[in-house]
């Protein structure tokens, strides 16, 4: 259960680290986009393993098959399923763990919910799952460019306790993926890097903060009262490997301020009504009032470090386990296209749910 | 759309702030739970309106009715309708709002999104809707506490820069509810009352944060990959009014820890594996892993104020607005069981959940 | 659970016979369709007891309350709830079916499924579950009239082994409704009227086949491959108490053709492209092909009756029951609008579900 | 849209006739269930291409992966992916169809309903699809059979106008499989069989009716209102190619019966309570109730004739088409384990509806 995410724009991902794969089912996507398993990759490359050297140095191409749904290269409005096999998995690096549970990490919980796991690469807990997750973004990714012009962009703003200046601009992909860590202000981003890599020195990890962008939104998105558009975007978030928090617009900062310094005053401007502040962060009732919603996701330090830890057998015994296999001394550069992937099926999920309620039916008769 | 919630515990709330009433009809609820309409209107007296000098004078006794699913005092496994109707509506007091969009208000976005809103009381905007919500969530709560033992509080940790000290024993609703703020704390609860005092006597309103806590839980609960247990309460809570960030175990603060700071080392205690710290909150992988549950959400100050606002109208012409009615200058201490009812109403669903995939079948021979 | 239907425009009903009401919540209604009281209560009256010599003699006014989602005659786009109170409940007369379970009836599988059940009236399981179905159908209906011109008529075609004669034309609504039986061909109606009131004299009951036939359909509707119009019309269907089969198009008589006499040949008519023969009965590869949709519908015979029974107490022993209460000789001219409003709810469901993904993007540029 | 089934064991299935392959991921299997891909196997070769003469000559060996969720023979609660490539793929014998829709196929459907469709082999359309339902079918027959003893026997009772005489006993597997069309009385199959041969010899075919039946079902599935039990397999079963209709117990002959001599009469048998008659069919008031659960679904004759017949073109003139390719010209005998599979998705996720509502939690204290 819970392997399926969406209401119209449906995705089923599926795929532990270490079996014949991972991939992923679209339902409900819409016929006539043009697409092509280029498109796929180009976002797959953006979240593969080894892509620098602070990323873990797993080799897996991560090359893209898409097996059906799409022909000609135009989607057919039937289930979009994508493969991307797995190729190099490394079973006798887990053999410690098959006895011993990894401090932080989903070992234990999966053993006591299923009473069954799979252990070499934390099976389906692996972040290796989020590849699907991508590979259904970049098609929503290709919808939202293609009839809105919507465009979303994820960044890293913090690394430990190094945090980028606010930045006023709408920051382009290439903005954010000129360096390794994916942080947009380059002075930051050398910082960042420079931690990380001492961190990795020692064995040990860092976490941070991505912030998420998103423009051209038409008004009038998310659905109350359950359904809100920052209520989707919120599951979406905490439903990936790490995260620890999500706030949108002033967020948690925003608690300090009184109602009078935070209400977003509306005006009218070139193209209309707008507000003159953007604390909503785009959304005023769970609905997009047409401003640039932004968002944060806070992502705890990696779980796996290379020291020494003390922990339990699974014969329910204290003991020791010192952390081998490769990983990711920051899971935040591979992060942002994950981030923006969710952001994107949900976007294209309440265009599509927006679209059914209100422009189904015309009573004008 | 997006007034149903949940997967098999499923409540579909309707009502707007100055029609029929408000309600709630629950389909899944187990049969044979004993409970009565006084279960669920203690519940809704902790929401009500006008229940201190700190929130909004709106008279409204809720009472709540049970139309159905319930028979002899016990559930029958069919579905539970409850009403709330609405008593002192006075829709003479938005004559200005059919004229004006509420600044940080859901006028506009209602009004782009179906090309209609009910004017009175922001309709369906309007809090008055998580009466529905509290009302299930008595249902939720019963059943916890009688099966598992599980018990769920929240209470008020911050208003503006006010913030409690940080609390290790886990607090009874006694402690909670015996200040007008529901902020354990006495001598923060006496800080807090007064800074609401001052601000609404300014026609001014605040902010703050909530903390939930959760005990008994068992291990297991919560769906991977997209269901995991904080992600459906992530959504839960960001589907509340005025809410702006969620949180759970060391949330946004976590993130400047380092890995080996920031793991939480399993032991062997009195009651089998436990963890020594609880950076996690209590679950590992999206599953509960039977440590305490905790996490935190943000509320923004109410958008509601009585000072003079700019603001355009629904011709799109930029005019002033003063704000009036009835309204609360800082919401959080009626969240508080709204908090704790969506918190309930996830829990018993993953409760359902886990039971049904894990213990519908034994394949023992 | 089970007690809600569709996937956009989504019903939940409750209540039970005997409690204080029956009710649906509609949430996905689009805003601005013009409704009212008048317009529900119109079709409630067909289904009501009491509304001629061979349906049950309980008196109810079955009086529809709008309580939300409706403004100066507006749908607004949140939840329609409406509730239809029971007035006519007469527990008294069910004190022996506390003791033995009547045949055919749902009395021992609710006890087995619930482990509890409400004795008076059935409960749950009483046909009169379905004035929530109607209501919501109501709504169905008026939005298919109005935005698309599409109507549902269904009739009586069979009662016990009288037969209509098969019907050209599309009846209207006056066709139908001018006899008690429901039965537009006015000979075989006072057939199948005599008929029920013979069996009604003797204390027994009778069945019988609904047809339902849609006309205006647009091309296209339906999901396939599990969301086919024909499956969710069928479900719908067998939803309803007592019915027992349900065919599309030429159904189980198709079976005995060949494939070259069961073709239906297209062909290019005034309109575009059309089929000479309807054999498919409006459905190909469970989309709408622009023809008439129809199918049909078994009910068997009421499982009350007035003749004594032999059955088994709920403390498993043999014993003898003589049905009492009010109650049907034949459900089916009640059963119309019932069968008519599931249609139309199925409808409004399925063009929602293609505009969302047919027409929500566009993808020219 | 419409690829998605069930709600707790949930099925996604994708694939076209003519594309990489045709696949299902299983959501919600329960874990520890022993399973392999021989399990698989066993029923796709009853359902696969080319078995007999009566069959299409495609040749398939339709021989499945497993590609997820399994691990060393046993699941593990997360999604099971599996995939069927498509092997003996024949594109150039559908450039006639390029140009014109065939008669009583879903060519024209298709294309009003996306713009866009795939002409090889029909795409989506295609019966091919049935593939994955069936792999996932596999898996749900050995839970119920594992952890319930619940069998579930389908046979082909009817063809064309040659049916099978009534059958008491409960039959085999190899009952049905030991002659080319499934039936298990082997005097009616022979002259089954020389009747498809004859229509077969004239390019023509047939339909006929499969009957099916369950024998173990526990009381207590089935959710009333809208998801009882023969709802659901109504819906189940119209969701498959070719199917025109469902009746269960009595269904459509059932209506012409009284009360009196339909209704089935309760008795205490050796195992208790039980019904003297079946005519309910296993279900009363939606829910099972521990007798013999049966129903019958009509299968129209093939769409695809190898005659020449009248059709329009895409271009909305009137000519002619003459059926090419391979197909079934009696698709009955390999649509017998298609239906049980269905049944068995159905019944595991009933069962697991059951159990969470009515197991998971106690309220004995």
């Amino acid at each position: 259960m819970g392997n399926i995410f969406g209401q119209l724009f449906v995705i089923s991902t599926w795929g532990e680290s270490h079996n014949g794969g991972i991939g992923v089912v679209i339902d409900g996507c819409p016929p006539k986009l043009p697409i092509s398993e280029s498109d796929i990759q180009i976002e797959l490359d953006r979240r593969k393993p080894g892509q620098s050297s602070i990323t873990t140095q797993r080799k897996e191409s991560d090359t893209v098959k898409i097996l059906s749904g799409v022909n000609e290269g135009f989607t057919l409005g039937t289930p979009i399923a994508m493969l991307i096999p797995n190729l190099d998995a490394r079973p006798e690096a887990y053999t410690e763990m098959k006895e011993k549970y990894r401090p932080s990490h989903a070992d234990y919980t999966y053993q006591m919910k299923y009473g069954i796991r799979m252990v070499e690469g934390g099976g389906r807990s692996s972040a290796r799952e989020t590849a699907g997750r991508v590979a259904a973004g970049a098609v929503a990714k290709k919808i939202l460019k293609l009839a809105l012009d919507i465009e979303i962009i994820a960044y890293v703003e913090q690394v430990h306790s190094i945090i980028m200046p606010s930045m006023e601009k709408f920051p382009t992909i290439d903005d954010v993926d000129r360096n390794d860590i994916r942080c947009p202000d380059q002075k930051t981003a050398t910082k960042m890097i420079s931690k990380i890599k001492e961190i990795q020195s020692k064995g040990d990890s860092l976490g941070g903060v991505i912030k998420c962008r998103i423009k051209n939104l038409p008004t009038g998105l998310g659905e109350p009262v359950f359904d809100r558009l920052e209520a989707d975007l919120a599951k979406a978030m905490l439903s990936l490997p790490a995260t620890k928090g999500f706030d949108v617009g002033s967020g948690f900062s925003g608690t300090s301020m009184t109602g009078s310094e935070h209400n977003d005053i509306f005006e009218i401007g070139a193209d209309g009504i707008q507000t003159q502040s953007n604390r909503s962060g785009g959304v005023q009732g769970g609905i997009s009032n047409g401003e640039e919603l932004y968002f944060r996701v806070a992502f705890k330090p990696t779980a796996t470090i290379l020291q020494k830890q003390k922990t339990v057998s699974v014969n329910g015994e204290e003991t020791e386990l010192v952390g081998r296999g490769r990983h990711d001394p920051c899971v935040l550069p591979r992060a942002v296209p994950i981030v923006e992937s969710m952001a994107a099926i949900v976007i294209v999920d309440h265009c599509m749910r927006q679209n059914a309620q209100r422009n189904s039916f015309s009573f004008s008769k």
